[in-house]
C-alpha cells in the first residue's frame, strides 16, 4: 500500500507542498495519536491569504471550489509532513469536506472531488479514502471550503522533532 | 460485546441490507484502518434515487426525516459489509448525522435517532455509540440527511476480498 | 506526555466538572474504543438548561459564544470522566466545533478557542490537539455552540464499572 518515494511522485506531478499554514487559533496543524495523524480543518490559504473568499454558488463557482478543496488538502498534506515522513503514510483514511454553500447549491461532491482527486495522484491506492461533504452556512474568515484529514502512518514511522 | 450472528438478528428484525451506494464521487464507501471502518457520509438513497429532497421543517417533517436517517444507517451497514464481515463488528463507535434544516428547525437530535435506533436494534450493547447531530443549510443533491459512522471490528477479523 | 493529577490541576484552576450531560437522544455521553474515547457532541448545557439560545453574531456575541464553548468543553471532560480516571489520558486528540452562525459570521475561531483553551489550561502539552471549527445553520434546541472531542488514554487505562 505505500507509494515509494512520494517526494519525486510530488515533483513528478509539479506539486511543491506549501509551508504549514500556521493555525488561525489555539490548536496544532497537525497531531500524531497511535499511528493516525489527524489533521485540523484546513482552509484554502495560499502565502498567507485567501484567494478567493464567499459561498459557493454565489461569489465562485465549482471549478474555482474544486481549486480551493485541492489547495486545502495539499495544507493539510504540508501539515502531516511538519510531524512526520510522507513516506510513512500508508493510507489516507478519511476526508472531511465543508463547502460555504449559496442557498440551493448541492454539489458539494463535485467541489471536495478538488481534494480527493489530488490525494488519488499523489497516493495511488493508498490515497483511497472514506469522505463526507456537506454545505454549511459560514467558514472562518469568510473561506468557500475548508478540509481536514486522518491519516494512517506506518506503525513505526517516527516523528519529526517540532 | 459481540453480537452471535448479525445476518440471523437482521432476518428476525426483517432488515434486508440494501446494495452499496456508489460513491457520488472520488472516493470509497468504506475504508478500513487497524481495526475500525471509516464509512463515508452516507445518503439516504433507495435503489439509486433519494425517496425525498429538501429541507427538514420545511420540506419535510421530522418523522420523514427520522426514517431517512435509518436509511442512511442501513447504507453505512452495507459499506462496513461490503468489506468485511458484520459478525466481526465490535461496536459502532460513532455516529455522526447531518439534518439539512429549514430556519429555525432544531430536532436533529429527533432526525438522528433514526440512525442510532437501528443500530441498537441491531448490535445491541454493541450498538451503543457516541454521536454528534448537526444542522446544516445543504447537503449533497439536496438530501435531507447524511450519516457517517465509525464501526470497531475484531482486531483479528479479515478484509472481504474487494 | 500525562500530567500528574488533573485532579489537582482543576482545583487550583477553580474548575468543577459538571454531572454529566444525559443525552438528548439514543447514544452514550462517551464511548471508549481501543485507547481512544469518542465524546459525542456537547451541547453548553448548565444544571440541564442551555444559558443562551441563538445564533452567534445575531443573538450573542463572540465573547459570549467562547464562554458556551467552554462549558461545551468541560461536558466532555465529564463524559470522559464518566469512563475513564482523567489521570490517564495522554492527549486530546481532536477538537471538532460548530457554531450556530448568523449570516455573515465568520469568527467561528475565536469562539471554539474557549473550548481549546480551557484543554491547555488543563493538559499543558497532551491538551494542544487537531481541531475544525465551521459555522453552521441551526443546532439541537438552539444551542449556539456544540463540540465535540476524541481523547487518548494510556493503553492500559481501566474503565470505570458503569
Amino acid at each position: 500500500m505505500t507509494v515509494s518515494d512520494i517526494h519525486a511522485t510530488l515533483d513528478s506531478l509539479g506539486i511543491t507542498l506549501p509551508k504549514v499554514v500556521p493555525p488561525v487559533a489555539s490548536y496544532q496543524p497537525a497531531v500524531r495519536s497511535g499511528n493516525h495523524v489527524y489533521v485540523s480543518g484546513q482552509l484554502p490559504m495560499v502565502e498567507g491569504e485567501l484567494p478567493k473568499k464567499g459561498k459557493v454558488g454565489a461569489d465562485l463557482d465549482t471549478d474555482a471550489a474544486y481549486d480551493l478543496a485541492r489547495t486545502c488538502a495539499l495544507n493539510g498534506l504540508a501539515a502531516v509532513a511538519s510531524i512526520a515522513d510522507l513516506n510513512d503514510v500508508t493510507k489516507i483514511v478519511k476526508v472531511t469536506g465543508f463547502v460555504a454553500s449559496a442557498p440551493g447549491y448541492n454539489d458539494q461532491p463535485k467541489v471536495i472531488n478538488g481534494a480527493s482527486e489530488v490525494m488519488g495522484e499523489i497516493f495511488q491506492e493508498a490515497g483511497k479514502h472514506a469522505r463526507a461533504a456537506v454545505g454549511v452556512s459560514e467558514l472562518p474568515l469568510d473561506a468557500p471550503v475548508e478540509v481536514e484529514l486522518i491519516v494512517e502512518l506506518k506503525a513505526e514511522a517516527k516523528n519529526h522533532l517540532v
